[in-house]
């Protein structure tokens, strides 16, 4: 079933010890939406500027995304420019040139309203809570946050997060929220806002999945050469939402605890293939062969 | 089978945010001993000095532990103190009193030299290797080190290391060792040193497995509420060569892969249970029906 993906669409230029890119596609919305169109129907909203390149538009609609919720405004395409350390483990952002994204406003064109699943990246709460107002029979509606909103809008936060099926955030963004450090209280106090589910990430070490009634730990697959971890955080919620979206799952159905876990492997399998080559470059060339290996891998070496 | 157990056995005066103990049995053999007396029958090799308390003594004996080879030599005995950061990531040593410790020379006593299990904590790895020169049908044998010895004594490191079936050591330690910052092929170029199983731990997040043929991720547990974490690496290693022993395992066994992946889980539920109280007070109220709880637990939140 369809998915709605809303985030920025965006350039990156990025460094890592294996090279640098100056310039080339990604933005939260396109490495979610590249990684769920490998499991379901995706109906991207974000918008662009008059830079866009065509090619870049047929990354995204070789992927079968659908692009009419893609906005093209007057001014330049949202721009970030990051180096990584030696280790990779930190990052140090060069560059934020907001330009057209400063204005986002996510609309959903009359074909994307009654797809039942969204996930909602990283922009203002108050932006966030009415992609799920223009929806008309939202199914498991959720999304994104960061640091940055947990302090500067806390109120709007909390009100957009009552209505969301579930949270996708890391570690110190859920240390933040709940004010707790530890992840099992602060996974209790954060279930208590409103999501039902919680997906806590934790970089190279995997993900946490908090339901009221229990929990799951994906680990993190190792990898042998990280070449850009850039967009791994945004291919897992696309591997999970899109797994999601494709199995039908409903907040309310109690077969979809499996499908969750299964989700949540999903997830770190499109952020462990992210990381393999520079920006959305593996996303382009990897198939669902590949996916399906690396999820038997997953149960090869979590088996006891 | 038996399984001697190699380390310091010592006290420890612990400071963590729940509170200060100034002095109480600790040292990485007693927490190994106490670990692997659950699953099997442990032999202990130490030495302690002439303040070594009978009521100590009695923690090890209780649980079946022979101290035979546990020397009482004159002096004090070896003392440590260090006091955990504010979210126990970070521990800072503040005294090391080596007193009687200094001088260990690990010697089996006749009636421990047949047994074909040995975890040699982190000593001089020139005595370490004596250990398994002093064994008359080892069977599978390996232990601990640190930064200290990787850096100081290579040359006598790596002798030990050729002829040990396993080896028990940190990811900042495995990365030390092998000169390569991803886990993946730190393993690699540490397997071609000698241990065929090698097991790198990750804290709260886990550890792994590596072996020539494969690899097997165990999660950390996720404790509500970490208490001191001071022997939860030590608690791992007694879990992991205690089920090692109690099984049989031998190196040269297929069967033992099986083994080897429970034996991770159940290494990492007794490191999870040593850091639920202060020094080894877990582990002395313990039962063998909260591990197998606890080790269900862990099938419960892998399985997918």
């Amino acid at each position: 079933m369809s998915l709605v993906v809303v985030g920025s669409v965006a350039y990156d230029g990025v460094e890592t010890p294996h090279g640098k890119v100056g310039r080339m596609l990604g933005g939260a919305g396109t490495f979610i939406a590249l990684s769920a169109s490998f499991f379901t129907k995706v109906n991207l909203v974000g918008v662009v500027g008059e830079d866009f390149r065509a090619e870049d538009e047929s990354v995204l609609r070789d992927r079968g995304i659908d692009l009419s919720g893609l906005e093209k405004a007057p001014g330049k395409t949202f721009f970030w420019a990051g180096v990584y350390s030696d280790n990779m483990n930190e990052r140090t952002t060069l560059t934020t040139e907001l330009n057209v994204f400063a204005d986002f406003n996510p609309k959903l064109p009359p074909s994307y309203r009654s797809a039942p699943y969204a996930f909602c990246g990283n922009i203002h709460p108050a932006l966030q809570k009415q992609v799920r107002a223009q929806m008309t029979a939202p199914r498991f509606v959720g999304g994104d946050t960061m640091n940055f909103w947990i302090e500067g809008t806390p109120k709007e936060l909390a009100e957009t997060i009552r209505e969301w099926d579930f949270l996708l955030i890391n570690d110190s963004e859920a240390r933040q929220l709940s004010g707790e450090h530890n992840l099992r209280r602060a996974a209790r106090k954060i279930l208590e806002m409103g999501p039902q589910t919680l997906v806590i990430k934790r970089g190279e070490y995997g993900a946490i999945l908090f339901r009221p009634g229990g929990y799951f730990v994906a680990p993190g697959f190792l990898l042998e050469e990280v070449f850009d971890p850039t967009g791994a955080g945004d291919s897992f919620a696309g591997g999970f939402m899109g797994y999601l979206a494709q199995q039908g799952v409903s907040e309310l159905d109690q077969a979809s605890h499996q499908h969750l876990r299964r989700a949540m492997i999903y997830g770190s399998v499109m952020g462990s293939f992210c990381c393999e080559q520079f920006g959305v470059n593996r996303l382009r060339t990897l198939s669902r062969e590949d996916i399906e290996r690396r999820y038997q891998e997953f149960k090869a070496f979590t088996d006891f």
